[in-house]
């Protein structure tokens, strides 16, 4: 069990009491519940989540079955073959006028153990946080959404709305699955609002709402050199050396600004509107602090505002290796070299568009693409070869309007009882919104609770528990909003 | 012990029996004593011999001593505080005119078991060849020297010259003590030639004997990102990218045909004499069969022979590492990408200008360059920081003038019993010659033994027996030289 801390007194400004229609949680509810919240988180923070790993991935879902039952929610797995289960609720509300549903997933991103300071899996509280992989992204929403129902339950509330709630098991693989499974239970999944709940609130610490994210692709690229690593002395300036041809290639495809140079990569943009380019305005300007907070002499894109970059699609290599470096160095010319490269995809630019103008790009640089591994034929039939491994392939951006008047209650609703609100015409990751529109013709708002500085997606994840008991509130708000 | 093989029943098609003055060895005295030697191999290649692995390095030299004493050879241990210790023995010859002096190493380069099809300290025999770090590089080696010592006394001979052996424990460190300890012992070191027994014979399969080797240094660069990795969907293209800024660090570097674009890399080197240039023309010509044998579709310098290439100093990229990529891929901006960078050189350039021209090189791209770990203070005041670690400097290249008349003799002895010989300016790779060169005054030349398609310095390391075999005869015509 995680220790107390004195810090959690304090956490509550926002809070008043006894729970109230402005969804505000009580202090008294609070000091009644915290360990109990705490301990459920822990014990789901505690199952390993990788989207890969089967057999935990089942007990994570059957975890949330329990946890969910014990609310009352009516349960159901939908099971696809070869994909996690994905976990359905349902819950009756006050009124059967309107039917909110709320989307978060399970899976977590891989780790790898060696840059972690504590165990993965293991949740350690430090300070004011919580350490573990999916402790902010995205396990902490859930708790938070089922400890709502508990704090409206104990002030005697019930939920204005009929709720219902899906949690997916394969976000960060991609969401292979999704769009099958919207299809295929589309009646079941009806409702007037997806609210997906994913992703930091704004690094001015506000809470946020966005209307859209940012699509996601990439690939993995292998280029080759000698059939098997080479001394470098003997070989060096005659075996072609698949790190600096990796490094030509790289350096071809994006400038040192951000700037992509692959022929195509912006063409088709779909252009702001003129209610996004004043929420981007109106959005408080961080840049300066986040380079002090990471410790950066400039930024890519220079002189330009973080929330505007991330409406523009961008390009990222997100891990290299050739042989290796450090103590295990060695004097070699190196066989293959791989590139994990990251594509972040606005409005207007399809995936595979995107993709396309990638390997085209690498064709140009002398190239011969294949997506198999290349046979020693292959190899020795081509000056340069790449092996392109699409990963799945992704999916593309999606938006909701800002003037759509659903979304204009639930914004309204959160202000009342969080304060002031950032609205970001797009988040800058990535969330499969585009599923919820083209397979259920819904409209969709993104309600993110981690802090900005959670670690997501790398070791030493961690949720700020002040974010978490913000989350309760911002999601009692939305479940009793009338 | 390793499982016997008919092959080796036909690998001694140079060797007539008896022992004669021409050194061949019988095929009588390897049936009965491969297992014997073979045994003794395998005991010296089950110990770890990581220069920093001070234990094993500790237990290589006390088994090499043992081995030694075996036959004679009276043993010293030169300890230097903070090296491993380098073995030294002397043995004299019938005649007291001439010294020879025989120089090997016994440490290893690092490993990464995860890359190895079996343990890389639990030698394992396929087919021909034995598998194990060092099976070639370069404790192979000493077990033909030694063995050589067996068969001459089985057949009633004994060496002509007097014999030193020098066996040093970090050469694959970059030998930094190996001058001090030279310097310190010059007076028990002095011979009339150093025989290096280091590296592979010419890829045609014919004996090489080499007059040079390059130098080497080199260095590992570190750029820097965000000061922890981001999530490349919400920083992606606002935080500068680490990985895409080595890529383009690297690419500045050298083209993709090998040719080195730092300014004066290439300055100051000594040009071939004329002999050395006619012993390129001699050397038989293996790039086709080599860019079939190793897959290649191209090589670097094209339309120039490898062994003219050698004769260039070079760069080339020996790994690097940002994030990851496979299954531990994650969608992250990576916070540090890492090259370590290879550096040949030939006679003429000194490391430290070598290096120089790199740092000078990396600043010019607009990089602050440290030594150190950078704070945060110096990350935010510098747009780019790229730290570089010397790695211990490295060592000049060397060479022996092709014409002096003990290079001639040896060659002469060694032809006798081997057959033609492959003369070589320079190996492609390093060997200290040069300190023998500077603190003994004394002249060298190299005598490899090892198979070229060994995967020295990588993965599954190997010799083949024959090339063992025919070391033994090689190593016996020197010390029988009359």
């Amino acid at each position: 069990m995680f220790r107390n801390s004195a810090l959690l007194q304090c956490a509550f400004f926002l809070l008043s009491s006894p729970l109230t229609t402005t969804a505000q949680i009580s202090e008294t509810w609070l000091r009644a519940n915290e360990q109990r919240v705490l301990q459920e988180f822990q014990q789901l923070l505690s199952i390993p989540n990788v989207a890969s790993d089967t057999a935990n991935i089942g007990r994570n879902a059957t975890k949330l079955v329990e946890m969910m039952q014990a609310r009352g929610i009516r349960t159901k797995l939908f099971q696809t073959p070869g994909a996690p289960p994905v976990v359905f609720g349902e819950l009756d509300g006050t009124s059967s006028a309107r039917t909110l549903a709320f989307y978060a997933h399970y899976d977590g991103q891989p780790v790898d153990r060696a840059d972690w300071q504590t165990d993965p899996f293991d949740p350690v509280r430090k300070g004011d946080r919580i350490y573990a992989r999916s402790a902010s992204d995205d396990k902490a929403t859930i708790i938070a959404m089922l400890a709502a129902l508990d704090a409206m339950k104990a002030a005697g509330q019930r939920p204005a709305s009929s709720l219902k709630f899906l949690f997916e098991g394969e976000e960060e693989a991609g969401s292979p699955h999704l769009a099958t499974i919207l299809r295929e239970h589309a009646a079941e999944l009806r409702a007037d609002l997806w609210l997906i709940c994913d992703g930091p609130v704004h690094q001015s610490g506000r809470q946020q709402v966005y209307f859209g994210a940012r699509g996601t692709t990439g690939m993995e690229v292998t280029v080759y050199g000698p059939s098997r690593e080479l001394h470098s002395g003997h070989y060096g300036g005659w075996a072609p050396n698949p790190a600096l041809m990796l490094a030509h290639l790289l350096a071809s495809m994006r400038d040192e600004n951000g700037r992509v140079t692959i022929a195509g990569f912006y063409d088709g943009v779909t252009p702001l509107t003129a209610l996004e380019k004043k929420a981007l305005a109106d959005t408080p300007t961080v840049d300066a602090d986040l380079r002090q907070e990471l410790a950066l002499g400039r930024q890519e894109n220079p002189g330009r505002k973080l929330e505007d970059i991330v409406n523009e699609p961008t390009l990222n290599v997100q891990g290299i290796r050739s042989a290796d470096t450090g103590k295990l160095a060695r004097n070699v010319i190196p066989a293959i070299a791989t590139a994990n490269l990251g594509i972040r995809l606005v409005k207007g630019i399809p995936v595979k568009q995107s993709q396309d103008a990638v390997i085209e790009h690498i064709r140009k640089q002398g190239y011969f693409v294949t997506e198999d591994d290349p046979t020693p034929e292959v190899r020795k039939a081509h000056p340069k070869v790449a092996k392109v491994n699409r990963r799945g392939g992704g999916y593309p951006a999606s938006k909701t309007p800002m003037d759509l008047p659903i979304a204009r209650q639930v914004v309204a609703a959160i202000a009342k009882a969080r304060g002031p609100v950032v609205e970001a015409p797009t988040l800058g990751g990535s969330v499969p919104l585009f599923m919820f529109e083209q397979e259920l013709r819904t409209p969709f708002l993104g309600i993110p609770i981690a802090n900005h500085d959670n670690n997501q997606h790398a070791a030493n994840e961690n949720i700020r528990l002040q974010n978490l008991w913000n989350g309760v509130g911002t999601m009692a708000a939305i479940m009793m909003m009338r």
